[in-house]
């Protein structure tokens, strides 16, 4: 049973067609990530959730506040990002206030983001539910996903913490997978299923397996529960890191205390994903659900998706993005980025990406794209990190 | 019969190897013609025969003087040139006399070129032999090359205009052909062949056709000849621009005179390639031979000439040409010209190629190469000449 279906309650439905916020919802959007498999467009000045990747007109951070505001409302979004990142944040989020952004002094990875947000949001509203979506992930149909969130809203009421789990379209070995067990039988949660295990990116039999069994969804990585639910379980699997989140927590509204507890405790926190800090703890221990969604769903990881999306998955187009240029094509296909005020000319090439930026060129094909990563590491063990 | 196979005489043996210049023979070398397909590597401003296109450190105008030089003398090579490109033309080629270079006030086709050269010569020494040969073209069989101009320029002292046809490798189609008739029979010239016609450039199937029957030869645009005798078959053909040539030639050597007749005659000249006005009429009247020739040839047309010539044939390498910026591949084959101060990175692109300029960037492949063409033309249409 997938939620957007069947078996939904009159009292979701109604919420759904009257799209009032959730009363007792916090969205949280961690922004960070380089998306190095997208470089040189996206760099860490000037990281994936800043562009927009999709021909849509928003950046991939302004569609997933767009996406969450019918949710949480706009007052009830907090941002976490990088200090680098705050004006060009700022600049993109219309009505941002200042206790709705964290800054991070340098990436700690996702459990630091998420439990400090979620932490700083307990002290402030105690029963507060939290749900953290990456800002850098596409979905387009927002009532499937509001659909599924609402789900996870009412299990987390329950005490449960819970993962929205994408129905695969395709044996992708990309992603990391969840195993769903059985209905959870909660109320306004009709499709949560208890989950089985966490298992990583497979091999493509073992994906064409995990699809056609039904039992296996895309982890992608969007995590709803009570704060303090979260909290405590994260003060179970690792204390320590607990304790300094919510030693930073307790001052973080008082200006002239946090800096100084910032300087003294960030450099000390563990990097751990809330993968393996929050969620697997949690699923062994039975506290976690997981409400499968069968709306569309990417990570944008790499130019294949940036042309998938932007061309509607039509192979013979080509898509244009950023607006440096001008680009002029005779029979290409794929993905160009202008970002440099060149004329750019492709010529009977199929499936290519090209991205140009001022200081860097990458050349490469949409069936290649993958390999972007390596590239960046190259550069990098090259000394000329300059341009990453 | 092929010039370099058999049946050479004792006295052209003995001058190759002691690789003596001919006394009567002056070299003309046309350096104009922008190359389009090498767009935009070759523009109006910086034209191919001002590039190394091959990897020897040399450029093509270069290595047309250093292919000559035996020949000829180095004060006997003779540059016919646009006004624009003196001064690089100057920087390029050392000792070029003042009295070695003819400047055009604007490109009049080849006819011009050449016969104003020959024009020139004939008044400073009424018997020379001019021998024409486009200033972007490869040859690496220098040896091969020279000893078919020894047997031309025998011929030429006979009163015949001389071509060189190349003996083809492959059906072309991108070439025009000479169709050989008999031999001649000249002293000096045991492998020279009477003319039957010129063809222009075939289709595939009849290209296939003509490397089978073995009388075709590629028509590679390169004329020996007695200068007066060429001159005598322009006045022929195209009396009125034989007299204005003739007129100009007369002043060339009188620097007070020459401007003013330039100002006056040079608007009125006729643009019409020299294989119209002089090749195909002495052909017609049989005062035209050819040589074949089966060195090595390359026009370097497109950038799949540049990337075969720099990969010796090798499919599976990447050629790098400039020394702009940083070139990193991974999985490249073809061809990257790096002109901007960049990173350059190819990721899987095979037989691709990739020309970074400052104010353009073209991607294609070897294969589509030939489409170039098109899309400068497509650039002077939309109003962005700046970059052409």
């Amino acid at each position: 049973m997938q939620c957007p279906a069947e078996g939904r309650t009159a009292t979701l439905e109604t919420m759904l067609n009257r799209q009032q916020p959730l009363d007792d919802f916090y969205a949280i959007i961690p922004a960070g990530g380089v998306g190095s498999r997208l470089w040189p467009m996206s760099r860490a000045e000037a990281p994936k959730f800043l562009h927009d990747l999709t021909g849509s007109g928003n950046t991939l951070l302004q569609a997933t506040v767009e996406r969450l505001e019918p949710l949480a409302g706009r007052q009830r979004i907090m941002i976490v990002t990088g200090r680098a990142h705050r004006s060009a944040v700022e600049e993109q989020i219309d009505e941002l206030a200042d206790h709705n952004i964290v800054l991070e002094a340098d990436p700690r990875d996702s459990t630091v983001a998420i439990a400090l947000a979620a932490a700083i949001l307990r002290r402030r509203e105690p029963d507060v539910i939290v749900g953290s979506f990456a800002a850098d992930h596409v979905i387009d149909d927002w009532r499937g996903f509001r659909r599924c969130v609402s789900e996870a809203v009412a299990a987390a009421r329950d005490g449960f913490i819970v993962t929205l789990g994408i129905t695969p379209t395709e044996p992708a070995i990309g992603f990391g997978y969840i195993k769903a067990d059985g209905l959870a039988d909660i109320e306004g949660a009709p499709s949560a299923r208890r989950v089985d295990s966490f298992v990583e990116k497979p091999t493509i039999d073992v994906a064409k397996e995990y699809v056609e069994s039904g039992d296996y969804l895309w982890n992608a990585g969007m995590f709803i529960s009570r704060a303090d639910v979260l909290l405590e379980e994260l003060a179970h699997s690792e204390p320590e890191l607990a304790e300094q989140i919510e030693e930073l927590a307790a001052v973080w509204d008082e200006p002239e205390k946090r800096g100084p507890a910032v300087d003294r405790i960030w450099p000390q926190l563990k990097k751990i994903a809330i993968d393996y800090s929050v969620a697997e703890p949690a699923a062994a221990r039975g506290k976690l659900l997981v409400v499968p969604g069968d709306f569309d769903w990417d990570d944008v990881g790499d130019f294949s998706s940036v042309a998938k999306l932007h061309n509607h998955g039509r192979r013979d187009r080509l898509a244009i993005l950023g607006d440096g240029g001008t680009v002029l094509a005779d029979s290409a296909s794929g993905v160009v980025v202008s970002q440099s005020k060149r004329i750019i000319s492709l010529v009977g090439v199929k499936d290519i990406v090209v991205v140009d930026t001022p200081d860097a060129l990458l050349v490469t094909t949409t069936e290649q794209a993958q390999r972007v990563k390596q590239v960046v590491d190259a550069i990098r063990r090259s000394g000329h990190s300059g341009v990453l």
